[in-house]
Formats: structure tokens, sequence, C-alpha cells
């Protein structure tokens, strides 16, 4: 017996995907087990899991428990988005981050916020009004409730020098996380903090996370207008 | 020497999560060497490599080839996000999917078209336009080009009774897609083809596809006012 080749996963997640690209393996249809791809193939068969796995990820391929894997009929396009600290996403852009407070207050949530955090009576939280500057121009204007039965320690912070945003990040880990996108309208107030005309569309990107089962913060990013959000497949 | 109890890699990954978000490990820390997690929480190598790679994979860690595992300092939201095929998405919310062809035509690409699809001149293209409904009112206008280069056979499909997105998404596999997210305001053609006012904020779901380097099809996909994309993590 000759030892197999050691091909990497993902060569090997290549290979069949191009089956799966010049339909050799059709919508619908089931693939071949594992075993029989390794050997046809010339790699273990750890490695065809591995790279089923990433299809399966992909949308392209569906994996049952036993039932061997089908090539999915109506594929999705199933994306990856990243969402990272806004400074981060300005210093990657080669601008230079800039950032305001514009308000910290202790208010008592509004039955909107309520209803995002999923909370069963209104509760006094930190609400947080803050600007993002991209070379010194309006970036993101963010509007943040923070809870402070999970994060107490965010009233010893100074959020006129580090914004919500990071310090949360860095140091309140969840455990589930709703990501919400639309667009709106600006309102008179946002398009005068944001300096865009009243009624620009403007992409919003609303987070709200928990820990376990209690909140921890809900923010809605209202862009600048033109802001795109890109990812590639 | 004991056997192993069989843990399931999900079991193991929700305990080196847990030990994330209780900060034993902190951000910035180095994790003990996955065989020292196996041999501690008594689990086969193999099933904490797995585990690891699904918090790397959400963006809560990072692996290097051979330097270990390291907690990210400042870990991104890693979201995924499923575009299906608008009749599966209309149908998911329990409405009527309905379909209008309102366009098919042959047409030359015009320059922000021949850009998105990275094209090197402008080419003759089947250009598109039709609207989704649910439930007899407006929920998605889609603008759409096809390559005759990479779907010739479309010039054979009824669009009147198929739509070019469930052909496409059936038909065509690609190997890369641009997804592209932002906000545009209702001009006058739009806003009477979605029934909404003139400059009301509505949200694009842009994708443009190639197979190998060969553009198949790029679509930009107005939804209708109110619209959102919704992903949990």
């Amino acid at each position: 017996m000759t030892e197999p080749i050691r091909h990497s996963w993902t060569d090997i997640r290549d290979r069949i995907h191009a089956r799966l690209l010049d339909r050799t393996y059709r919508p619908g249809d089931k693939l071949p087990r594992d075993e029989d791809i390794a050997q046809d193939l010339g790699c273990a068969r750890s490695t065809v899991q591995r790279a089923m796995r990433d299809l399966a990820d992909a949308g392209l391929v569906e994996r049952k428990r036993k039932g061997g894997t089908t090539v999915r009929a109506d594929p999705v396009t199933r994306a990856t988005l990243d969402v990272p600290i806004t400074r981060a996403e300005v210093e990657a852009l080669g601008s230079v981050y800039g950032y305001h407070l514009l308000l910290r207050d202790l208010a008592v949530t509004p039955p909107a916020i309520a209803a995002t955090l999923a909370l069963r009576k209104p509760v006094e939280m930190l609400h947080v009004e803050a600007l993002h500057l991209a070379d010194q121009r309006p970036y993101i204007l963010e509007d943040r409730w923070i809870s402070l039965e999970t994060s107490p320690e965010i009233l010893g912070v100074d959020l006129a020098v580090e914004s919500a945003n990071e310090w949360l990040v860095r140091n309140k880990p969840y455990s589930r996380c709703d990501l919400r996108l639309y667009a709106i309208e600006a309102n008179a107030r946002t398009a005068l903090q944001l300096d865009t005309p009243v009624g620009a569309a403007l992409l919003v990107i609303e987070r709200t996370t928990w820990i376990n089962e209690a909140p921890i913060t809900t923010v809605r990013s209202v862009t600048k207008p033109g802001y795109q959000m890109l990812t590639q497949i």
C-alpha cells in the first residue's frame, strides 16, 4: 500500500468545489461517501470531512448525520460580515480617527429599547450618544444604552476619552448578539450631527448583546451618507 | 489508562467559550496547548481542535500554525448573513410570492455596471428589471445585468414566468461573490415601482458573481421601506 500524499484540506475543498461548479455533482445530488471521495482524491477521510464542513458552512452542501452529503438545490448566498471596533475600521481606511461624546445620561429605557433588549419591564440604564469621526468628518453616530446590572463599571469609565464602543468590546464579552441592518431617513437632529441634509438615506447597523440571558448593551450606529458594508465570498 | 469520555466538540467549545466569557482566559492571553486543554477537559485533542476552529471562525481567538492560540484583544462582531432566493424569503415569511418582469433588454453595460463587474471594456449584456411581491405588495425591486458569455442560455428562459434570480441561483454556481449593502433615497422611478414616497430611505443589497474570472451577473436589489436584514450570533 502506498502512503497517501498529504493534501491540505483547502486543496481538497477546492477540488470538490470545482466539481460543484462544473456540475459533476448537480443540485439535489447525493455526493459519494467521504471515504470514497478520500480514496478518489488520494487523501485522508478526515481531510474530506474538514473540506465538507467548509462547503456546508458556505451553504453549498448539506451534511446529515449518517445521511451523507447532498448538494443544496437552492443554495443561499452566505456571507460573513465583520463589524470591527469603529476606531479600527476608520484607521484601516487610512483615516485619522476622532471621537466626541455628545450625551451621557442615566435614563429609563423607552419602550423600543426595552423591546430590543427583551426586558420584562423598563429599567434605568446609561444612555450614551457619541460621534465617531474620520479625518475630522462625521463617520458614525452611535446611540447606545448600557445595562448597569451587567456593566456597572461603565460608570467609572471616562467616556469623554474612551468610547463605550471600545470599552465594551474589550471588557464585556457576550454570549449572544443580534445584528440588524436597515435604512433610515435623517431627521433634523441626526442630519445636524452627521452634517448631512435632512431626509438623507442612511444605513443603520444595530447590535444588541447579552451575556447568558442578561442584556449588556444595544447600539444603533447611524452611518454617514454613502457608507457601504462590503464582503466577498 | 482510562478511556476518555466522548464529549461532543460543541460541548467543549461551550466550555472554552465560558472561560473566555468569565475571563479565565483574558484578551491577549495565549491559551494552553490543545493537548493540555484536552487533558484538562478529558477529551480528544481533535475535539479541542474542532472547537478552536469554531471559536476562531467566530472571531474570538486567533490560531497560528505552531504558534498556538491567542485570545483576540479586539474581537470583531462576525456575523453570517444568508441571502436566499427571494421567493423562498417571501414564503418563509408566510406571504404569497408574486413576480412581475418589468424590463428585458439587450444593452451595452453603462460605466458603473462595467466597473462593478470589473470589465475591461463595455459589452452587450441582458438587462432585466423585475419586481418581487409579497402578498401582492412590492417587496424587492431588482435591477440586473447578465453576461451572455457565461449565461447564453438565459436568452432561452421565459423571464416573464421564471425570475432570473431563481434561474441563476439554480443554474449558475459562482466561484466569487461580492456583497455590498447601502442605503439610497427612492428616486421617482423607484418610488413608483415600490409604491413608496420619493426620497424614502431604502436598503440596497447588491451582489455580483463571477465564475473563475468571468462575470456572471450583478444585481441591485432595492428593498421596500422598513426592510431589515437580521442575524443572530
